[in-house]
């Protein structure tokens, strides 16, 4: 099995990349009981989750990471706590914004679903 | 009982007043699985951590938060996942950098202990 760091990687990748491509497909990374924090407002469940990235008022989006950290986030479960800070970059706009994201992965099935989900941007 | 994000605005003004008041404070809010990584790099234990923190090559320093957010880490027990960004000012120096900064507290006797945290300044 991958360790922690590859798969911290692999799942940022991933989750970037379908932001950009097919947004509505992050709906299936989230579950029923998972949270997002999007900018202080609380949302929770799939459903609603994937209603507020739809509804980002943006077409075009570009997460560039900078820095990517992973700790296991239990001793009992294979949990994974990923901790993202980085550029986003919003319809090809020349000024991109420093964000930072934290996820709590939970194992499900061989993969894994977002349980947690902060995002934040960080005006300097 | 308190709400999570009382809990969570609670803990960080204590950890980040610790932090410059009396830093070898710290290590009680860390046990021996606990993990910090500090820049990119892993360190475990509260005794290394301890030893990170209290090395840290400044004087004196201060953490405004500018951000908090907080969420139910766990379905079964009482843990938090804490996200801060804010900005470090270091001995008095006039360019104070931005932080991002996760915990994870783990509930334990009436009170909470750290098991993950992961520091990082950003740049812009």
């Amino acid at each position: 099995m991958a360790d922690f760091n590859t798969i911290a990687k692999q799942f940022v990748d991933f989750y970037y990349s379908t932001f950009s491509t097919n947004r509505s497909g992050l709906k299936a990374l989230y579950r029923d009981h998972s949270m997002l924090t999007f900018e202080g407002s609380p949302i929770q469940g799939s459903t609603a989750i994937a209603e507020k990235l739809e509804g980002l008022p943006f077409q075009k989006v570009q997460h560039k990471v900078t820095t990517l950290d992973a700790q296991p986030s239990s001793p009992t479960i294979a949990s994974l706590l990923v901790s993202v800070t980085g550029l986003l970059v919003v319809d090809d706009g020349e000024n991109p914004l420093n964000f930072s994201q934290v996820f709590q992965l939970i194992p499900e099935g061989g993969s894994y679903y977002v349980f947690n989900d902060i995002f934040r941007l960080n005006y300097g």
